[in-house]
């Protein structure tokens, strides 16, 4: 083999690449990236796999003579990184010499043979906007589980019916739904439902954000193996078996309160109160007083301090009660943090009933379901301290107090006695 | 205690004095930060101490009413970081509650007599400029011995003898040196030779980093406490026992190599050989060839590759016979990276006696002494390798060879053979 190929172009595509090879790899053949330079075309293609995933990625290169070899991902990465200017790569004796500017280096390397072939799936191709996917995948991502014990749940689901495609992922205390329209290219009655692994799906996330907007990907599926075309690079991976839960059901349709928040606000005031929460039970409560226009975030930890913060809020609900609903403060502000919209919409029936959050406008038809934490002794109404100033704070004592009216180490101390295990909100099944 | 300060102004405060709390203190108290209102000068005082290191700091704040408190330092300083605009502050019942624009929060304290005083050091203070002590620092603190067990060596020693200031740092296998010039104010015959910890300078470093150029440090010692006061901070460190061994015999002073090299060209191709060379010995061997004006950086990592690069230098030196000198890579990179002029000078003697690198001008008046690692069976000329490219590519086989004229495998195998213990080069007592 023996290519000229610019530094940057080549660095690139290494980087894509290795987001497929693992660095403690089973076997030792998969710390490498197999390289290929293609004459007839002029390309030269670079492969990292990991058993479960692929990536495959092709640049153009001058190919005065063709040849493959496999070379430590790692090492070569590095090394192509600090250069700079065209590059000429020889391989000659499994080893490839790269001659730049100022000297060579050479790196010895694998025969191409002992490198395993990526499966390939065979069924129809779909077509997607690369913008609307990277959307979708990044308004679900989030809320898979991280526990491996909890299989399918690991992955996002996705369901492809020919009118649109639906993704979701729960984790079992959260739930995230993001749909896409199909385009009008599609029209080949192909029917979906299948679970893309986390991690593979946190790489292809990767590679959309790097291809243009007006992009169009081409999905293909056959026997647990997802082929993913997004430009010149082929993502694929293996599907995660078994059935995913039915979650339609989950999500309420009626609504008694539509509350509508400034999402920088709402997350500002969120992280003021979690730096208290995150020293105890990660409990925000907020009480949102449909009359007033306002929510009152309240958290507390204690021995260590408590916090209240006040944000203006719309309402257009069907009731002027108030209504006072506990959150794990991080399944929250991660719901917040993936609706990309300035404007939030929050839609609850009651303290112990999923709590919907959508984007008010936006690319996507998307939404975030949180169960809120049920603290049994939470009255639904707001204190309306008297005596006390606007913030809740009791001027007798100094100590700030719950949304409630009691002093904060009182609701504390009833929280820790009665509701520990009712912390881990569960979506009912 | 009752005052209002403006947020950014506390939280920087914070950040300077939380460098002295440790995060896991052996006394619970020293979790900490020591604050103080002065209601007679309106001051509000931060102080941090871990034992070792104490860091005092004032701003100016509307103090209504004075009042002193210990706070937990990470939870006051992650609080007053997410906070906007003025701050009220108040102090009630051993809590400190901070009220902002949106809300209030309520931090739990400690009482102050609870928190140790910061030893004081008594002795003239000696003036210097915060701009010049801040490069010496730089200059020397990164060859301090970082193993604790070489108790004196773990700091930098400072000698001061009313005409200047000397810095010297070592480890053993490196040294570095920089010395200023006393300004003209101090004439109280003051004579000082001090070593001060490295983990309380680099937060010294840190501290002058962030004050003007033209300010002025003054510096007080006795007992084994230094203070150094930098603008409206204060810092006050323990000093390190014992005796520091007497460096200056070990700098020689004549040279018959003097080479001049670009610092940024130098610093690319070194890392550049050093991705391969830390594969393995982390050995670099450089072959300067005097009369052509070029040097040649080789690395070598057996079954992994090899990486030959070359830069142009200039020579003033004694002899046209070029001469071969290894270092370890990390040693040699470390004193080029603390040099900060544009032009290194680099001046030897032989491929076996310490090599010195200097600035070509700048601030200070500083060297690095670097002992190269010794290879017994390596020539001391360049190889001028016949039927060979100039970067030393054997055409006929494709593999690099090293500067001796050997192929590399050959000089990888016989270095790893005899050499292995000469891979940590030592300063001759």
């Amino acid at each position: 083999m023996k290519i000229t190929i610019p530094a940057q172009k080549l660095s690139d595509a290494i980087a894509t690449a290795c987001c497929a090879v693992a660095t403690k790899p089973a076997v030792p053949i998969l710390r490498n990236l197999l390289i290929n330079a293609d004459e007839e075309n002029q390309k030269l293609l670079l492969c990292g796999f990991n058993l479960s995933l692929g990536i495959q990625t092709r640049i153009d290169a001058t190919v005065e003579s063709g040849g493959t070899l496999a070379l430590p991902a790692a090492l070569l990465r590095e090394t192509i990184q600090n250069l700079g200017g065209d590059l000429n790569l020889e391989i000659k004796d499994k080893a490839c010499t790269i001659s730049h500017s100022s000297g060579k280096c050479r790196i010895q390397g694998t025969s191409a043979e002992e490198f395993p072939n990526l499966p390939t799936a065979e069924g129809s191709q779909i077509k997607i906007s690369a913008k609307k996917l990277k959307a979708a995948i990044a308004a679900t991502l989030f809320a898979t589980s991280k526990n491996e014990t909890k299989l399918v749940l690991t992955g996002v689901n996705f369901i492809f019916d020919n009118s649109e495609w639906r993704l979701a992922a729960t984790d079992g205390h959260r739930l995230a739904f993001a749909s896409i329209p199909s385009t009008e290219e599609n029209e080949n009655n192909t029917n979906l439902a299948i679970t893309f692994p986390y991690l593979n799906l946190g790489e292809l996330e990767r590679i959309l954000e790097k291809s243009p907007d007006n992009g169009t990907c081409e999905i293909q599926v056959s026997d647990n193996i997802i082929q993913v075309f997004v430009g010149e690079t082929k993502i694929t991976s293996r599907l995660l078996e078994g059935t995913y839960p039915s979650y339609p059901s989950l999500i309420p349709t009626q609504f008694t309160y539509e509350l509508y928040v400034d999402k920088k606000v709402l997350e500002s005031a969120l992280r003021r109160v979690q730096i208290l929460a995150e020293k105890k039970d990660k409990i925000v409560q907020i009480v949102w007083d449909v009359g007033e226009e306002t929510a009152t975030l309240y958290a507390q930890a204690q021995d260590v301090g408590d916090a209240v913060e006040s944000i203006s809020i719309k309402s257009k609900s069907q009731t002027n009660e108030n209504i006072t609903i506990s959150f794990n403060i991080d399944y929250l502000s991660q719901a917040i943090k993936h609706i990309t919209t300035d404007e939030i919409l929050i839609r609850a029936n009651r303290c112990s009933t999923p709590v919907i959050l959508c984007p008010v406008g936006g690319l996507l038809d998307q939404l975030s379901l949180v169960m809120p934490v049920q603290i049994r002794d939470t009255a639904q109404t707001s204190p309306k301290a008297k005596d006390k100033d606007k913030n809740g704070v009791d001027e007798t004592t100094g100590q700030i107090e719950s949304p409630k009216g009691e002093t904060s180490q009182n609701t504390a101390k009833r929280r820790r006695d009665k509701q520990v295990k009712e912390n881990e909100p569960a979506i009912p099944a």
